[in-house]
């Protein structure tokens, strides 16, 4: 294992940490890839002109396609002008295609010297001192070899490294690619993405929950019923059906993004919102998930799926999965987590629904029209971007009786603040890593955590249940649901 | 004491209550002045027009003027043509006007007999079983002769009397006024008005807190610094100068209203909405509200008061107070309310602001721009018609770095609910004292106690300090604020 991890991290909460990261040479591996086109080289030139990337930066891009550098810049070009927001191919391409270089890599012989050689000159370009960040957009097949490549070149030393999930598909696959990972790389040079929440959605939940003395008094068993993470998706699984067919929406989803978006709910106030002190109250929401209950899994596949091309015949691959997780602590112990994710579904959104607990309402007659089943009390963070966070609460109806009737409050982000210096998911995880700034990315200890979470349905997976697409799900999928339970509890 | 006093009282919550009320015999006193013109004649043309009156129903107006039927009907159209809200003197006027009779009161010899006479022959045209309401829209010094006379005609019987505040000018002719009420109408017959919070801000205030698991949690001395109510006027004392040169601003407002609005804020949760165990828990508060120590309390006057007509060159008479009041019990034990208002200020409005306590900040850094002293969270209740609640928190300013902003939430009554069934104040009062609903009006107990509370600073009353029409008080009010407070302690 390197010694040789960056320490100099800068305080990434402070308005000075929007600031230049130091020299660097970026490495692209799978530079002619689809991530590389459409998200890496747009989001790399709006970097430069927005002032976020080193004064001092070369990227190297390395793939196995065969290409010299201005063939390379040709391409970069290309896919800028088709997927740039905006028009990127102005006054700045020249700086920016200044600092593209390419090479290939996998040619017979070559171990990674070739790159090694590239990546030499454009650390002199630099002037000598550059940090190196090594950004993996490869399958995960090919991630252990460029990592062993990287070690046995040097390429690891004053470098970090970005991976993109799925980190293993079980525990037991997790870990052995933590080992392999760890051969080479300390934990805090690794940088792996879970994206899911933009840091700004992120942060919204933490500054909500510890920066005011509203919304963390109620946020604990003694108030909250239940909490719902809802994403739907309306899309199906589309061309990803190879990738899909073996992964499915509980790896794809739950165990990677919906559980992440739990740990922030649900964590103890850290003592700072650095990424160590963050990191280590996610991991030990983790460490108090109760390993999942196959009986409270509803596993779902929209009709049609199995007809398409790559999917087996009788495949038993979920395309949606509803579940109850429970964290047994002291502040959640007995309230549900209900998580819900699947393709083909009726909406597509991001929403965490914070329930609260029916307060005795003894003293409104039925009449008033309390019902709290239909119209519970609730806080509801839409995570989408801009993101709104809504109460739900009853009100008097104007009259001249006590008829209550549900009422609602928003806050809406982008009627409630100017935008201001807006950076793509995949910019912003660029610049923290290049600022070593780790909240965004998942951590080993907690990864493998999940996947032991996960174990239990993983081994007793319950059976796939067909919907129809543009549904809700499975039917059985509304029994997991707090009303149903609510109901059932009083039987 | 009577023991006649109706006790048929009808479920004031639910639906059904807002039905017609039993056969009434309704007597005006001082029919012929101002708020009879202003607002009795056209809200009982309204309530007619509503089916909120009874089906059997007489209006007998009765003062000092020498009118005969016809005359006061006529008086009755000039009235309504010029201060109903709407076209009120259409098809309704016909039935409005057979409705109404009038008879001169204290002429020589009369002790009410003529009256009596008059209101026992629209007794016999409803039909015998008419139900008395007595509104006395007369001069506080002219209310106990009434009273008498009532009695000594049997007019209290089966009967209820509405009263205009002031319910006296201390303690002492506080007690002096009840017990002479209480010679003749029960406790249970005698409606006080305070028509300050209109019976829908009240029950707002009632839903939210008690309907929703969402606020209530909050609402005590662990999560609440302190509490505001404010009430400023934009208006001058403008033709009531004799009036309120023996009241002031703390008789005229803060001993009635401000103090029964704080009941409502403070109290325990009552088992019913109904006004008798609305009223248990509203004395509750008061009896545990600490004596006014006056060295917290700001009297004002604006400048030019003394020139006024009617009112003394040297008078002390504040057109501006500002007090910290304290309930001494456990939900509420170091939480300062902060009561404000006055004339000539320079924002009319009635506003209760709960200020929420400063959470631990410290994982968020300085340059994270929390700074609680100027945006503290709060809940702000708007008790205006239609009124509106707003959150005000903290939230992330979009971009890449942990700075906080002010951000709030609002629900607005008008666009959250279709405007159904309104009744104006005094139009809902005369409706609730006929249906026996006690809700908007005050208790004998509460009264006494609260001149109780105002004895320290009635006996040593602070000098009134001038200020500037349009301002916002004294300056000196701005020490008793929380912010200051908090600064105080912190040194």
């Amino acid at each position: 294992m390197s010694e040789n991890a960056p320490t100099a991290v800068a305080d990434p909460l402070s308005p000075e940490a929007v600031k230049r990261p130091p020299p660097h040479v970026i490495v692209l591996f799978g530079a002619t890839g689809d991530l590389a086109k459409r998200k890496l080289l747009p989001g790399l030139i709006h970097l430069l002109n927005a002032d976020l990337l080193p004064e001092e930066v070369r990227i190297v891009g390395t793939s196995t396609s065969v290409l010299d550098d201005e063939e390379f810049r040709s391409l970069a070009c290309a896919a800028i002008t088709e997927f740039g927001k905006e028009d990127l191919v102005g006054d700045s391409w020249e700086r920016f295609s200044e600092l593209l270089s390419f090479a290939t890599s996998g040619e017979e012989g070559d171990s990674g010297a070739v790159l090694a050689g590239r990546v030499r000159e454009a650390e002199e370009e630099v002037g000598g001192e550059a940090q190196l960040l090594h950004f993996l957009s490869v399958p995960p097949a090919a991630a252990p070899s460029i990592v062993r490549e990287l070690g046995a070149n040097g390429l690891h030393e004053n470098a970090r490294i970005i991976m993109e999930k799925p980190f293993g598909t079980d525990l037991e696959s997790a870990r052995a690619l933590n080992e392999e990972i760890h051969s080479v790389f300390a934990e805090n040079q690794v940088f792996r993405i879970d994206h899911f929440l933009g840091k700004e959605a992120v942060q919204n939940i933490l500054a909500l929950r510890f920066a005011n003395g509203l919304f963390e008094p109620i946020w604990n068993r003694e108030h909250v019923s239940s909490v719902q993470i809802d994403v739907p998706e309306t899309l199906d699984v589309g061309t990803r059906a190879g990738f899909y067919e073996k992964t499915g929406a509980f790896r794809d989803m739950v165990v990677t993004h919906l559980f992440q978006v739990l740990g922030y709910l649900a964590m103890e106030p850290p003592t700072s919102l650095r990424a160590k002190t963050l990191g280590d109250e996610k991991v030990k929401v983790f460490e108090a998930l109760r390993p999942l209950d196959p009986e409270y899994v509803v596993r779902g596949q929209y009709e049609g799926y199995r007809e398409i091309d790559g999917v087996a015949g009788d495949s038993d691959t979920e395309t949606f999965v509803a579940l109850r997780a429970n964290v047994d602590n002291w502040r959640w112990q007995g309230v549900p987590f209900f998580l819900r994710t699947g393709k083909c579904l009726a909406e597509g959104k991001r929403v965490v629904t914070i329930m609260l607990r029916e307060p005795a309402l003894r003293m409104f007659p039925q009449s008033a029209g309390v019902h709290h089943h239909e119209h519970p009390n609730a806080l509801v963070f839409d995570l989408g971007d801009p993101g709104s966070i809504t109460a739900e609460f009853m009100a008097k109806q104007p009259g001249a009786t006590m008829a209550l009737g549900p009422a609602r409050m928003t806050f809406s982000y982008d009627t409630s603040f100017e935008a201001a210096n807006q950076l793509e998911a995949y910019e912003r995880l660029i610049h923290d890593a290049m600022t070593g700034d780790h909240t965004l990315f998942t951590r080993a200890d907690g990864i493998e955590r999940l996947w032991e979470v996960a174990e239990p349905l993983l081994d007793a997976p319950p059976p796939v249940e067909p919907y129809a697409g543009g549904s809700w799900g499975p039917e059985s999928a509304a029994e997991l649901t707090p009303w149903n339970l609510a109901e059932e509890e009083e039987e």
